[in-house]
């Protein structure tokens, strides 16, 4: 059987730091066709809370660990600000989102990440997205924005990767859907010379990844996003690409400066 | 037809401050059976996160005045913290809770209040609720919990007064549903005494409470909260009950105390 196509399109902190950014996505967004889902990031916006509240952020390989108190901070932020703000912007293009967070009709369940070396706090660590229900939402009409804030079944909310939860949710719907997973964040692509925001690598296969981590030409912040992108192939998305967010509409359509990703690894 | 019954609750800021009142109420909420929402305030809360940001919270006539950075504060705070806890506490419970604010799914769509004598600020009226949208959801075996973030279709996020949401709320489900609207607050129900808070009046007509209203007998806070009360039976709500929020069980079942209203006026 021929399946539908389904847009999931991840779009980081940097693009919602600035509105006139914000502004430009989500009129390409919205003017995707068909069957789509958003997964939004942070940004500066919970540092800049948590600081204002004499809250520290710590970051330990590019994860944010998550007391208590960053906790409310960043479910305030994702869950509340900016989910219902990009919410807001979408239903005012006529794109009939529904803001959600992973324990919003049980969407994500995750556990707590458990402490070994590293004690990552509220962190949480995907154990199942809900595929149904989310695919249900979906054929309904509806436009899924999600918030990377989890919840582990027991009432505790958990701080998840926004990077993670997009591949998740993009595998989890690649049942029912043909998926293309879209990131989009504030660089071109997965860049050869990292000096040069042009020298785009159009294609990227695992092996080419591997190699690229072996002798350091793909810089640290890239390696978790990739993973999680290459685990999204390996789930059952059909087509995953990388590039910036003022060019959804362009890699959408397969032109412009993007990288593609080949193979699942 | 015997249409379903619906349960439509709404639960006050005063109990939300409290994690074992909070725990009580929700403990109850997800014991009640069949179709039910779930309307909640916002609560000290807001109020303290504002006093931490150096945002002092204004109140003319029970009503916040809404700036912007306090529109910032309450979507963060209701439709973020306080949304997402008591859904999560509610999916620990095993009740299939869906968190949204008026933005998701445009189930409420309202505009800002027009600047008369006081500028309210971003304090929304309600225009419409999305009965069929809501009701769907509904059926489809969710539990809608609303924060009252509302938006006006244009990306105006909107504070809007959480006890009208819940009238506007059951008064639209009452097309597709018997639906019973339970006030759940931290007195026991209108009270005949207000300093003797088991001087609860059992059953309180229009004509009853026009004439509290005017001798006095019915204290300031009441008046907006019974107005809400009375649309919503004018609206095609059954039965409306105002009591306190850890009796919800009994108030359901139509035992202990509470004050039953009648008449729609």
């Amino acid at each position: 059987m021929q399946k539908e196509r389904l847009w999931a399109v991840k779009v980081g902190g940097n693009v919602i730091d600035s509105e006139a950014a914000t502004a430009a996505f989500l009129e390409q967004f919205a003017a995707l066709p068909g069957n789509k889902v958003l997964v939004h990031g942070g940004g500066k916006l919970a540092s800049d809370l948590g600081r204002q509240l004499g809250i520290a952020p710590q970051v330990v390989d590019g994860r944010r660990l998550t007391d208590a108190p960053t906790l409310r901070v960043v479910t305030m932020v994702y869950a509340g600000l900016i989910n219902k703000t990009l919410t807001a912007g979408l239903q005012a293009r006529g794109c009939q989102a529904i803001g959600m967070s992973g324990c919003d009709a049980g969407i994500i369940l995750a556990h707590k990440r458990p402490v070994g070396n590293i004690d990552y706090g509220f962190a949480g660590d995907i154990d199942t997205v809900d595929a149904a229900r989310l695919s249900g939402l979906v054929l309904s009409g509806l436009v899924p924005v999600i918030s990377p804030i989890t919840h582990d079944g027991k009432g505790q909310l958990l701080n998840t990767n926004a990077d993670t939860v997009a591949a998740r949710v993009a595998a989890a719907l690649s049942d029912r859907f043909d998926t293309c997973l879209l990131y989009c964040f504030e660089k071109n692509g997965v860049l050869a010379d990292v000096a040069d925001g042009d020298s785009v690598v159009p294609e990227l296969g695992y092996a080419a990844y591997l190699s690229g981590k072996e002798n350091g030409s793909i810089a640290a912040g890239m390696i978790p996003k990739l993973d999680n992108c290459f685990s999204a192939l390996k789930g059952g998305v059909k087509d995953v690409r990388i590039g910036h967010a003022g060019q959804l509409a362009a890699m959408a359509s397969g032109t412009g400066l993007f990288t593609r990703l080949a193979g699942a690894g």
